[in-house]
């Protein structure tokens, strides 16, 4: 509603067409709830197909740091701690949602986002090899995003790295996907569903920012390893009473695999933008692969910047100068882009 | 999607009809997350205005038991726990959401879902004498829920009672809505929101089984009595990301004030069913005033009734009976319950 | 140091004689803290010897309400309950230390404090038996107390009763053992060390009510049953820095089987101080078997016997009468109880 | 019991004979329970004496994780964390206590174990500034050490800028004394228990590291600041039940004021070893002024050394050296003094 263009994130619009026309039409159905109807199977169904897994749980929760505290606190013994990133989603922004189910995030350094399994695995010995470890919280999980905070990426051979040292140390992989559409339109991605299903424990197919109103698909590779899903998601108040509204948005989203392409027009949109940007002189914080884009501006520049664009603040990064970030989304038109480019 | 005339619950349908009109109207548009958009700030006026408080907190929140769990914590200190009939949502049937905030839920015995504020005095009274309370879990707050679980009503004179010994011993009074429309569009009732805004500390208007896709409206008349509730709603991972999602639902249920009378096609239907079963020799559980209808079912017709409609199983009766709830819902035709009377 | 006769718990003196000797003994020894020390080696292994299981995990706690915290903490998933009385400790007089670790108590009507097999495989069944119980707390495990907060006791029949419907149900079972030396010098009770060890997936044998200055030993039969206790313990914050204090009391508990007759001065005591009442015209509550005495009192009399007898009170019986109770100890003598008589 | 010398750590050994005595004493004396005897007030009343507070609320708890994790849940807000340093006790040691109440855990880098007021001001405008701040942890106190971990002291001036933040930001002030008497006995200290007293919303003065067997007596200045502590601390299972154990040590402590120089044997032994050490060629991490000496020793030369002393790993140097601590005492000798010297 406001003037100004906007880029500020990829959580603006509301969802794909598709999905709303299967709402309309469905609306006045009445239908099981909790998640036991069939439109909200046949998702599942199309999910499980995607990830080559027939037999996997596929669980449809409301939002990130929901999805991300209820299966925190499904995946972990009640003394046990979750690794990530220092900059990962549940260390910053979910408001203390892991503490508050009695788990400490357990912060290692990252790199644009990243953490390397290097790391992860010295942190791991240096914990076991501790002689007071026993005093300690026992890391029980890694948790990854993918694509990062930092829009970056993970690679297939990166993760099994972190796979070997779960095996080695028995802890669980989790992969956050808020953002997985935008991994899997990406050409500097080498990581599919069926990877991601091989390697974690447990990970998450991001709608919200994806294309859906609302909403995350779980998916537990090995249903064995976690007993109870519905009855912790019911208990985190996270289970939603038509369940179908979710089962129909990601119906609609893996119907013809549009999940898998729905991120193009935003990495598209960000790479043009990446190189106006540069063109016209701005630095790049980094060259960040997806739909995110992290750009230098001095502060004077950015005041008038901001009159006639919406970005999001990232970090200041010296007196004079600030990183903002330019997100853009799988509904980013050709005349957003150029709308932007014209004002820069 | 059975071929089975459906009366088994309040949340099988989808939305009332303005409001996936105003959903596909606005769908591309970008707003501010979070629900510091435009729309959500319209309903929260229109909830303001329906309860007379013009500066009352408003907060929107996606489903009935998150809600519960995010106000109660909100609400309690950590040492103190809430007063609750022993039916009461809170105790059965939300998977120990309360517990895993920290605090207890204490138990009152019920009549048909209602305790008494006589009942809940003796229970402070006792408490505050024992020797030993500063052992036991201090009670900071009374549950109730407006209709209850058994479809029944307190009175405005039974609120100000509460209200009085909420006063009279330092506790908060709330009050979940989740069923909120059907008291407001029934005769027997005799409690306005303005009502409910003059004796609770926090209480919610439920939406999804009133007419939304999904949400609850939190109301906290006294703004000052719950600082920092974002961050709480954000902490239980309930905050949603597209906020105006839940800001059209109820700009919709609230303009022109649909939502005093959205609920009265259940209220008619539920009528004439309980006539109709009565006429027909069933004998009804009690005399629910509401859009619930609790019938006493010999266990042999039940499983014939079975084959042809959809019920809610509420409890056992005896070894030959079965007590079974219909529930009827904003969108009941005329047919609907046509349908359901010819095959009792 | 009041001048009245003290009858009101059986925790209101220090230590018995044996333990101080050891502690003004070893005082200035320096010992490996955290119970890594040789002599609470040794309290483990008399202990694991006088219940018949070499591997037990044996680990020594501070107080009552504390370890049972703890114990349930580490035998609850996150999503499950603990059953027990109405009337257990857990549910009236730990200020909701169970809730607080996120479980919720689940409570069953009680006769004199004891449930029976019966009433929780009732409960077990009609939980598994309702279409809803996903939607709630999953029982995980069974509390019992032995005594009974009544003083009451369970026979080996009834202990293997539970073990029983916990095998069918798998779920845990766990005995609160504060006043259990009063069990184990009872001429009514047919429980042994091994028999819990044998029937229980953990237990503690009290020590605060039974002879020691403080400390509860907690028993896990199965070690494999319970990794990472000690973190579990450590997270609690009820690991005690200097462990030997606690290793020091039980080793001279269990040194030639004291703690199997340090409650005979309490059982002798209370028999006789039963007969005196009945025999001086008072009503007896019931007939408890061990160190507790509960008795039916008309409230004037109550205040007379209340200037020379300090009792516990232990609830209203009707308006004009009171039960009330006494409690012998370990180092109740045959004066103090002629002392009490004398003044009934 | 172990043929080595052992300065391992500071709580090897029982406690001050004064504290033995007056157990055995008063060993058969009846006293009411939970700390309502009357040692326990006349310990209270010393200690609130000695902090120039009548009016404070003094408790007494067992040890120390669990007094940060009563004291921090007592402090804080359940959406609120705590600011300390990363070498924090309550960072690293506590096993997660403090996630497992629900509170984050706020790290600041540290020097030698200290945080500076001015790091923490940044921290509390960054977080005040950030837009998205309602997404994160608010920061509801500070939790300092005195001593630190590492054995350095805050300075008076240092406290009470900490105090200035505390009030302009409105976040609680806490301090952690498990080695207080290490301080009060150190030349280079130069806060006394009044200044705690003054610029503290609560603190607590160690006794399990500092003469007693175990216990840490908890001081609130102002007594209307912390409302139900006993509640919260019944809730953590840290109520002990014959609370005058903790009354008598504490009555001890603090008669004739012996606390404030129990520790200056100590200090004296630590000047010793420190300069020992340094005139026989050892590297000193850095100048600790209180009773823990941090050592740089080879790798090669301290197998040999422990062989014949137990000493205190602390952190790896560098691959050919290691940073070990020795801890002084209350009980320390200038025997035990020349012994580990003898063989450095």
């Amino acid at each position: 509603m406001s003037e100004r263009i906007s880029f500020a994130c990829d959580y603006e619009k509301g969802a794909h067409p598709n999905i709303l026309k299967r709402l309309v039409e469905t609306n006045m159905e009445k239908t099981a709830g909790y998640g036991f109807d069939e439109i909200s199977e046949s998702a599942r169904n199309r999910i499980r197909k995607a990830c080559g897994r027939k037999d996997a749980i596929v669980e449809f929760l409301v939002g990130g740091t929901q999805t991300n505290a209820v299966m925190i606190d499904a995946m972990l013994k009640s003394y046990q701690g979750v690794i990530a990133a220092e900059t990962g989603h549940i260390s910053t922004h979910e408001a203390g949602a892991i503490e508050a189910g009695g788990h400490k995030v357990l912060t290692l350094p990252h790199r644009y986002g990243k953490i390397s399994a290097d790391a992860v695995e010295k942190y791991l010995e240096e914990y076991y090899h501790d002689v007071n470890h026993e005093h300690m919280v026992m890391p029980g999980m890694i948790y990854l995003s993918h694509p990062t905070e930092y829009g970056t990426l993970y690679s297939r051979d990166e993760l099994q790295a972190f796979r070997k040292i779960c095996d080695q140390y028995d802890v669980s992989l989790y992969v956050d996907g808020a953002r997985l559409a935008y991994a899997l339109s990406c050409p500097e991605n080498d990581v599919t569903l069926r990877d991601l299903a091989e390697v974690c424990d447990a990970f998450y197919i991001g709608g919200t920012k994806c294309g859906a109103m609302f909403g995350e698909a779980v998916v537990v590779p090995d249903p064995g390893k976690m007993p109870h899903l519905f009855t912790i998601i019911k208990q985190h108040g996270a289970l939603l009473a038509k369940g179908r509204l979710l089962g129909i948005q990601f119906d609609e989203l893996f119907r013809d695999d549009l999940y898998m392409r729905i991120g193009e027009p935003a990495i598209e949109a960000a790479a043009v933008i990446r190189t106006a940007l540069q063109k016209k002189g701005y630095r790049l914080f980094f060259e960040s692969p997806t739909n995110q884009i992290f750009c230098i501006m001095e502060n004077d520049a950015l005041k008038k910047l901001g009159e006639k664009v919406e970005y999001g603040f990232w970090e200041k990064y010296d007196d004079q100068h600030t990183v903002i970030r330019f997100a853009t989304d799988w509904g980013t038109t050709e005349e957003d882009t150029a709308s932007l480019i014209a004002v820069l």
